[in-house]
């Protein structure tokens, strides 16, 4: 069956839904995007991924598409027109269509806004009863992480490679400390500490990252914000990852070294059913 | 008058030329692009441009779309559809449309080809006559420059700070050193010596710059292949850029600091000059 996709107003079969070749997001990657969770056809912490996207397209001086209401709305209804229950919705802003030029385009031309989903299953996910697996790669991406960009094929390659490698996903490492995963803020466990890098332009500020560190903190867990290298994630007691289509989802294996017994930790475990629990109450 | 563009296998008005928004060029920047310049209706240093084109996409593994004599063929029927003279042709290879996901998509997927033409005075530049001025920011970039991917937010954004200061462009500095100009490769004469930084993953690897530096070393001038600060920049007798659109472009002021007597000098005007009359004689 398929997709009904939002494009610049339109509600669209996705074989229909088409940008043109002039539009900066093709040309110069010149788009920011988020990636908002449905569970049970409501959306999951709507407020922040909003709050991120107008950031972002303010770092950018990236004229915005429509209020965050109506935002809201373009996400209710493609939830509804597709039936959706669980899953994502993926939006995408660009600086809109013009003559291929460096510069930005005249004042006035109008962005372009994408809106689609993906049906998954989140909450009841098999790979979280097991943990993943994560090899180490460099981290080659521009200086400017916290902006959530389309710029987004180094993060594709170091999926690929951990592919290659047999295994589920990448931490990516910057002056031997670890930065974050491919798609995914990254945390590792010590003596009941969790530790995980601070805010800063080197990584995407997580949503579900604020929201996970929030009900750590609520339930008397200890967190330090600061870097960590693979040596000491290594010898971590557990480690996990957070986004918002992954939720909390237990790390295993780094390198080939096992952690801990090799199952997904206490504290992952707890926090993922917090997360999920306190969610599921605050979809909108 | 409305354009002729190609996209994947037709020949198309402007307007209707499009690309579906799952394409990967679109949501993950996972593309890469060529620009040939025409001069007289013929096509400049076409092989080496497909040479590159081919690299690229060898380093990204990605499927070409065609074989070098199909993209030589479209090239050209572009130019004649269009009655182009004189600006370039554009052409973009993505990893094709696919449903979102970080791994690339599975085998079989059809690549995406488009072209499109923008009409421009090349040979009879008037900003050569003068000269341009730039600024130096730091190369915020990703790690591997020397792939042409369409990536190019920042360069974008580095246009635009030029812009923002009154000048015309700007050159990218790390760790002290310049690497190039935001779309251009650049260069600096001090002691009739053409300094210019080495071949790496830091730079593209210009086609105007190989070019540019065999007719140097014919004419018996001597070329150092080093990266320079911004400091030997502005104590240099002259400099210049280079690209496919710019050909060699002389550079008259760097942070404000005037070179020389503030005019294009000999060798950035000789270099142009030859690099002109040899590639209207080997277009194609």
């Amino acid at each position: 069956m398929s997709r009904i996709v939002y494009v610049n107003g339109e509600y669209l079969p996705e074989e229909e839904a088409k940008v043109s070749v002039f539009d900066r997001g093709f040309l110069f990657a010149d788009g920011v995007y988020e990636v908002t969770t449905v569970l049970g056809g409501k959306l999951v912490d709507f407020a922040g991924h909003a709050k991120r996207l107008w950031r972002s397209m303010g770092e950018l001086e990236m004229t915005p598409p429509c209020t965050e209401e109506e935002l809201l709305a373009i996400h209710r209804e493609l939830i509804a027109r597709n039936g959706l229950e669980e899953g994502m919705i993926y939006l995408q802003v660009t600086r809109g269509a013009a003559d291929r030029d460096f510069a930005f385009p005249p004042e006035g031309t109008a962005p372009t806004l994408v809106l689609f989903h993906q049906e998954k299953v989140i909450a009841e996910s098999p790979a979280a009863e097991k943990g993943i697996r994560v090899i180490s790669i460099p981290d080659a991406r521009w200086g400017r992480r916290d902006i959530k960009t389309v710029q987004l094929l180094y993060p594709s390659m170091g999926k690929m490679m951990a592919k290659k490698a047999g295994v589920d996903d990448a931490w990516m490492v910057e002056e031997g400390m670890v930065t974050e995963g491919t798609s995914n803020n990254a945390y590792i466990v010590k003596g009941g500490v969790i530790v995980t890098r601070q805010l800063g332009t080197e990584i995407l500020h997580g949503i579900t990252r604020a929201a996970v560190l929030r009900f750590a903190r609520e339930a008397q867990m200890t967190v330090e914000e600061r870097p960590f290298t693979v040596q000491e994630a290594q010898a971590a007691d557990e480690a996990f990852i957070t986004s918002a289509s992954a939720f909390v989802m237990p790390v295993v294996e780094i390198d080939g070294a096992r952690l801990g017994t090799g199952t997904p930790g206490p504290v992952a475990t707890r926090l993922r059913e917090i997360y999920i629990e306190e969610m599921r109450k605050a979809a909108v």
